[in-house]
């Protein structure tokens, strides 16, 4: 695969993944794996998330905000994976709230968007690394990708 | 789930499981994130791999051994997720690359058992944090789980 199908091949099983591994360094910088599920995304750069405010990877971010985030193909093959490592944004504003919410999130969040255990997450992606068998490569995210 | 229900769900997770996402951190301390096939397992307190010694993450364990392994039920529901946090071993012995070699294995490493490449892990887990929707539970992990 060259560069641009590699590129192509990420992209496709960004689009195509509803859960993502989030990796994160806890209070004394040991790492830590949570999955969570993709509320949206723009390309590879930026990814969002909705999480509770309570959950400790909330306030491992809040000390540390290095992340990364991995993708995988499971169920079919080939085997396909994919790190992208940046930075994440705990976000609390008021139309990065709406923009994730859902009919459907009171369920989790019985005081509406302004629910305090409702956190939105927004991560920027600054390199990836693509597996699949036979290829392993390293790329930078650039802003349109 | 109570706590038995819970172990034994881990437990049958880790069984099934022929690959797992498996956290350390770079030489700078940020989270990464890789899919290693499970070797072999003891419980839910030993799981060995093996890797290029080659590979960034054998680096990175060499700097700093704590590690996490994740092990997720992703084709089907429910969606359950395991999370053990313990410590990799990089294992250079003879014994240890005969307990994982298996015919084929040449394929990767052409200089058979005692390729320089060709490196053994093996986690040892302190703790656990099992998710099912509806179940979040952290518990020790004891040397017979």
């Amino acid at each position: 695969m060259n560069e641009n199908e590699v590129k192509a091949s990420a992209l496709e099983l960004v689009e195509r993944s509803t859960i993502a591994m989030v990796g994160t360094v806890d209070e004394d910088g040991a790492p830590r794996i949570v999955a969570m599920i993709v509320a949206e995304h723009d390309g590879m750069k930026t990814i969002w998330f909705s999480t509770n405010t309570s959950s400790e990877h909330v306030g491992q971010l809040e000390r540390d905000p290095r992340a990364c985030v991995y993708f995988a193909q499971w169920a079919q093959e080939p085997w396909r994976g994919l790190t992208l490592g940046g930075r994440m944004e705990i976000l609390r504003d008021r139309a990065s709230r709406e923009r994730l919410w859902e009919d459907g999130c009171e369920r989790y969040y019985p005081e509406g968007v302004d629910d305090p255990d409702y956190t939105v997450l927004r991560f920027t992606a600054d390199w990836a690394k693509f597996y699949q068998y036979g290829t392993k490569m390293r790329f930078e995210i650039e802003q349109t990708e």
